[in-house]
C-alpha cells in the first residue's frame, strides 16, 4: 500500500507545485500587462510615436474611431503620427479589468479622460473614451498590443 | 524490443487521434463563433432586442460609441432598446478574423457597412464601423459574446 501510494502523493505535490508556479506566474503577467497600459498612457500624453510602438506586436492593429483598422507595424506608426500631428492628449487611463484567457493571451477594458488639444488652434476640449485591448505574450515573455480599439463615450453630437 | 515500442505506437496514437479530436472541435468552434456573428446582423438589421439578448453572456459588456460601457445583461438589453427607438439598420458584416486563443475564449474583428435610418427623421446616411468582438463558451458548448465594441470608420465631420 504505502509503496502504491508514494507516486500517487508524488503525482499531486508536482500539481501542486505547478498550480503555484501558475498561479505566480499568472500574477507577473498582469503585473506585466498592466505596465504595458501604464505605459501606453504615458507616451500617449507625450504625444511619441516611438514608445507606443514598442508596445504593439509586429502584426497589431489599432482600430481608431473615424479611420478604418491600421493592419501592422508600418500602417498602425504611420496612424499615430497622423494623430499626434493633429492632437495633444493629457489624458488617463483607469483601468477596469485585465483577463488572462491562455498563457499567452489576455484582454483588457478600460476607460480614458482628460483634454485633447487641437494642434492647429490650440483650442481644448474634455474627452472621454473606452478601450478594449487584446494583448499576446511574446516567446521572450514580453506582453504586446495585439489588437486595440476605442470609441467616444461623450453623446453624439447635436 | 516490440514490447517495448508497443505502448510507445499506442502513446503516440492516442496523440494523433486527440489532436484530430482538437482540430475538429476547433473548427466547430469556429463555427459556432460564425454563426453568433451572422445571427446578430440578422438580429441588428431587424431591430430585434430579444435576439441579441441571446448572443450576449449575461455578463457580457456592450460599448456602444456614445455612451459608457453597459456591463450586463440589464444594462446591455436597455442599451439596445435606446439604439432601436433612436435608428433603423440595414448593415452587412464582413469577417476578417476569427481568432479561438482558448478552449472556451476566441475574438473577432469584423467591419461592417450600410445604411442607418433616423427613426424620427426618417433620414438615412451610409454608415461604417469596425468591431472587435470577445467570446466566451459556455459550459453547455454554446459561445456568447462577453465583450464587443465599435467605432465608426467614417472620417470625423468637419
Amino acid at each position: 500500500m504505502a509503496n502504491l501510494m508514494k507516486p500517487v502523493f508524488a503525482a499531486v505535490s508536482v500539481i501542486v507545485f505547478s498550480a503555484g508556479i501558475a498561479a505566480a506566474q499568472q500574477g507577473s503577467d498582469q503585473a506585466k500587462i498592466k505596465k504595458v497600459l501604464t505605459t501606453y498612457e504615458t507616451a500617449l500624453n507625450a504625444s511619441d510615436t516611438g514608445a507606443i510602438m514598442k508596445l504593439y506586436a509586429d502584426d497589431g492593429v489599432f482600430m481608431p474611431q473615424h479611420s478604418p483598422s491600421q493592419v501592422g507595424a508600418d500602417a498602425v506608426r504611420e496612424a499615430y503620427e497622423h494623430v499626434f500631428e493633429a492632437i495633444t492628449l493629457d489624458i488617463e487611463f483607469e483601468i477596469v479589468e485585465i483577463l488572462q484567457v491562455a498563457p499567452d493571451w489576455a484582454f483588457a477594458r478600460t476607460n480614458s479622460s482628460g483634454l485633447v488639444k487641437i494642434n492647429t488652434t490650440g483650442d481644448g476640449a474634455s474627452e472621454g473614451n473606452q478601450e478594449l485591448f487584446v494583448f499576446r505574450k511574446r516567446d521572450d515573455g514580453e506582453w504586446k498590443i495585439a489588437r486595440y480599439i476605442f470609441s467616444t463615450t461623450s453623446p453624439r453630437p447635436r
